[in-house]
């Protein structure tokens, strides 16, 4: 069985053990598989590395910080491309065989796709559900064929797919020794599989029943302020002085 | 090993399938578990059934609508309270012992809670993260007894807890035949804890390491609009057409 490598990109929020605990949890119940949790920091946070432990998937953590040029921008900034670049190097160096996929830690896979995916020869698509105004973005398979593209935004993308929606071999990934994901917001799919070429339409494997199924979906996750600051005078000598910890504050 | 019944409401909308998947992924994780799903609408949806069937927990799927005289209200819904209540008959109707939860489908729950509350005598109770400005809700422990309970909003309420914050021994609630919770938004722990009295704070049991820890989040996930409508003439013939049939229409 050829192993997966899961690469998810995270960064510092009030959400974030929750939602690497829920995700977890799904790749949990998938066999030979390596969780690469890759942060947006300059080092490792003991209590992700505490709950990466609790929930028991084989990982590794690792940190990739943003370069500073982007985090100063006042425009979107490109999140998560440090991480998923260091992610392949990670592979460049580590893996011969098996197939990578970009993970977010807020969405939702069912673990069938990881199944599907595990074969993929260079790059498998399907489709990805609540993804812009169409609801989903998905591959258009007419008469058995790849024909092009249904997504609510197209933005002149070659290939307008989202982030949970392909996946990549590592043997493929080897032979393209250049491949890595563009720091450009809304490109960032695009440029990396453009990295790929060349890659025939017809060497993209169409997975989900031929594309007919949503097995992934970009759920996101409503973002929570700071925690208020904490009464030290007065829960001190309670158990809330242990919970203080846990929180992320302003 | 006691069993347990987890009763999560349920309604029809954009990313009703992903978060029952993503739960489900989470609860087949727990041995000895009944998932009670139920859903505010008038009849079960084949869509569901084949979600909760390909997740593969052991599960009842019911349906108990809102009554009318809520849904026509402009102030806040009395969401999820007739799926609780139809919860609670169910228990009462087929169980005799074990331990009930309120597990809402958008939450986040630490596998280890489950483990902790099934041996609940009367009602156990813990922190939940992201409550509130206060970043958590949690009873407040001194001199390791119950000392209130530290949330962004009291409200006047006896019981200023979360729903995802205490589970219920099913004995207990056969001991308290009119315990149910009312249609009354914001108040429907406190109300259905009040409905449990008599009951004392020392026979209020204290989990996750008294209280130190934080094993569930009250994750809430963005709202999806309804995607845009279909091109049937356009996509009438593709992979789309299937997909089609996923999606929530306005």
């Amino acid at each position: 069985m050829p192993p997966l490598y899961i690469i998810t990109p995270t960064y510092r929020r009030p959400e974030q053990l929750a939602e690497l605990t829920r995700l977890g949890y799904t790749l949990k119940h998938v066999l030979n598989l390596l969780w690469l949790v890759i942060e947006d920091a300059n080092k490792t946070n003991p209590l992700v590395a505490h709950t990466l432990d609790r929930i028991g998937v084989p990982y590794e953590y690792l940190v990739a910080p943003m370069p500073e040029q982007y985090k100063l921008t006042k425009r979107a900034k490109p999140r998560g491309v440090s991480n998923r670049n260091r992610g392949l190097d990670y592979l460049r160096a580590n893996a011969t065989e098996g197939v990578l996929y970009f993970a977010d830690d807020d969405n939702t896979y069912d673990v069938n796709i990881f199944e599907q995916m595990r074969y993929t020869k260079k790059v498998s698509m399907w489709p990805v559900g609540l993804v812009t105004k169409t609801g989903v973005s998905s591959p258009i398979i007419r008469e058995g064929k790849l024909d092009g593209y249904y997504d609510g935004w197209i933005g002149g993308r070659k290939y307008p797919v989202d982030m949970a929606g392909f996946a990549v071999s590592v043997k493929f990934l080897h032979e393209r020794p250049h491949a890595k994901m563009p720091f450009k917001p809304g490109y960032e799919e695009d440029g990396f599989l453009r990295s790929l070429a060349p890659l025939q339409n017809n060497e993209i494997e169409l997975l989900a029943d031929e594309c007919r199924e949503i097995l992934t979906w970009h759920t996101q996750t409503k973002k929570n302020p700071a925690a208020l600051p904490f009464n030290q005078t007065r829960y001190g000598n309670t158990n809330l002085a242990f919970i203080e910890k846990l929180l992320v504050r302003p």
